[in-house]
């Protein structure tokens, strides 16, 4: 999917805001690919994140998604123009457009889309397949709203 | 349920749609009421469910709050007019107002808010609690689109 | 509809914002209630605010909605805490339930939800009815988020 | 359709739900690009679109996007597989960037994003320049949920 994804050993990136993430680190997921405003993640669909209909939960989908966001809108790398904050989500919207399966592999590709002061808006495209090479079919879309305030 | 629930205290309900929902097993989820197109879940916020900022991960709490909608919004006891459908979540619009922080009580209240044929509009609110039997205090505001589809 | 609106003569209470608000005075809209972070309008729904379906354009159920939210969030008595500043629209989620047809009285009731430092989130649910009096069915749910700014 | 499109510069483009678009007349909107699934409109915006803090009111730049997601959600040559439908707004969620003055050109441009049976997700940029041939500055960015039924 990216450069920074060779077919033979996936391996993560490593961005700051991963240290003791351990949410991120419960879904299994993989950073493919990380860019200013933008990052790439992906998991297997396990069967503690589905639902009681057998397809995989909305909250586990979001979940994913949101942490795609979340390192799309954190600096990767030292910037000074954001030393001393953090940008965190102030909101969502979220669109559920097909179910995912387990053992199929969820990607979640987050960019930037506008940004006004401290106030960005992202988005975040969810896929899913049933096969590990494979882009998927689009399973949500998800617009998320941050907001960049000092850290404590 | 869970480590989280136990069973000498506040007792889970039984709704069909928790059979083989491993998601809401996984999150702890106590069912503490049910109603017509309502529902209400708690849990405790464990290590696996906090972000790099060490608080809740935002798809955490979305995962309780889309439990407690997936509960409102499927009928408890068998419902005729709903025979052979499901419903499930078109989209959400969420707003996150507050951190939350490990070991707090976790609480979700889901409220129809207005049905149109076969969509449905729910509202639900999550709160956080230092303590099993306050209230809290309100962090997230979740606006659940559903819709009935067949089941196959 | 409220103590402020007696039966006789629906007299428009006066707002601040509401000076040189051309796009409300344009809409026709009179003000029957405002309360701290609540505001109630109504107007009849003319010829030019319908879509080629023969029914309410949804730009102009959502603009009487938003200017109920707008005099909501902005206070209508002098407020100390609040001077110097402005609270404007950041967003809104809006859900279109049903159609309105002209000649309808149109009526948007806002109340702020939420309220965390500088943001806020107000519902505005808007009703149509085939007479004045009615209270109607509703026709619109709308879920604004308010920032308030600096005035410029 | 309106003072601000002379007949020389460009004409504006014909789509069968424009007949009776009341709303889309008073707006004065021209019609610049249809595509399968697309639509470019523009105006001036006038007093009448303004708020009391002098810029636009939100429902009005609510209102021209949503003239371009019905343009572009609505067949513009005859559809046979969509004879007997129109396609609605059920709901929508926008985010205001910036604020847009009396006289500067407004334009909207709609793009399908993805499609699911009946449903549909639009997302409307929305952009307002000082003259005329530029394109100008994002000032909302406004995602169309669109539902398609029977023409009664």
């Amino acid at each position: 999917m990216s450069d920074a994804a060779p077919a033979e050993t996936p391996a993560t990136l490593a961005h700051p805001i991963l240290t003791d993430d351990y949410a991120t680190e419960w879904m299994g997921l993989e950073v493919l690919a990380l860019g200013d405003g933008s990052a790439t993640v992906a998991t297997t669909l396990r069967r503690e994140m589905l639902n009681g209909f057998g397809i995989a939960h909305g909250g586990m989908i979001f979940a994913i998604a949101d942490s795609a966001f979340a390192l799309a809108c954190n600096p990767h790398t030292p910037d000074e123009d954001q030393a001393g904050t953090i940008t965190v989500a102030a909101g969502v919207d979220v669109n559920f457009l097909a179910p995912a399966h387990v053992g199929e592999r969820i990607t979640a590709v987050a960019a930037r889309r506008a940004q006004a002061g401290r106030s960005g808006l992202y988005d975040v495209q969810v896929f899913a397949s049933p096969d590990a090479d494979g882009s998927g079919r689009l399973i949500a879309e998800f617009r998320g709203r941050s907001r960049t305030i000092p850290q404590h």
